[in-house]
């Protein structure tokens, strides 16, 4: 998933619910599904300009509580410190050589590292 | 910090920009400066009742944010499974007395994940 991708689909995650339903199905299908804007148009029955222009409020809107709230950038730095927690404890791992109380409690970190990460 | 505070810290710190001012301001100084609600509607030159009114308001405006998108509640979980994860390297730290390579890395691993705590 690139950047771009996973900013889209953490804000939706985050704010959905803070969009009207329309805006919701349609960011949806577009941004998640990965529909075109001519395909949800002829599912909906509206013109491809109508979908362009909802799903547009729809992204401002996202913008909007993330530019006021940073629940996305912050879930993003949390989720690289994450992955360097999770790498150092891979480190300690191998270092353990996969043996003994120390190689048992590091398996238990990377686990609980990896799980949680959305 | 007990778990009602927190939750009303964690709400203003994510939504807090998502209030009024004067909701903010009155908000602030009564769940984080523990000022009473006298003392704010003195400070202010407004009736007591009229603090609370504004207060109750915004109170309600963070737990709507809150029901809508769940960020405090992923937050504080998170934050437990955090403390988990450094009580587990911390045990490792322990268990290699201190000495030599995975001590060093134990370390690292604790300074980590104290720092991703807010």
């Amino acid at each position: 998933m690139d950047d771009a991708t996973l900013v889209m689909t953490m804000l939706f995650d985050f704010f959905g619910d803070l969009l009207t339903e329309k805006q919701r199905d349609y960011f949806d299908l577009y941004h998640n599904e990965d529909l075109s804007l001519s395909e949800i148009a002829e599912k909906a029955g509206i013109s491809r300009q109508g979908v362009y222009d909802i799903i547009s409020r729809a992204e401002k809107t996202l913008a909007s509580f993330e530019h006021k709230t940073g629940v996305v950038r912050r879930w993003i730095d949390m989720r690289a410190e994450l992955e360097q927690a999770e790498e150092i404890a891979r480190d300690m791992l191998r270092l353990t050589g996969n043996k003994g109380e120390t190689a048992n409690l590091a398996k238990e970190l990377v686990r609980t590292l990896e799980g949680m990460k959305i």
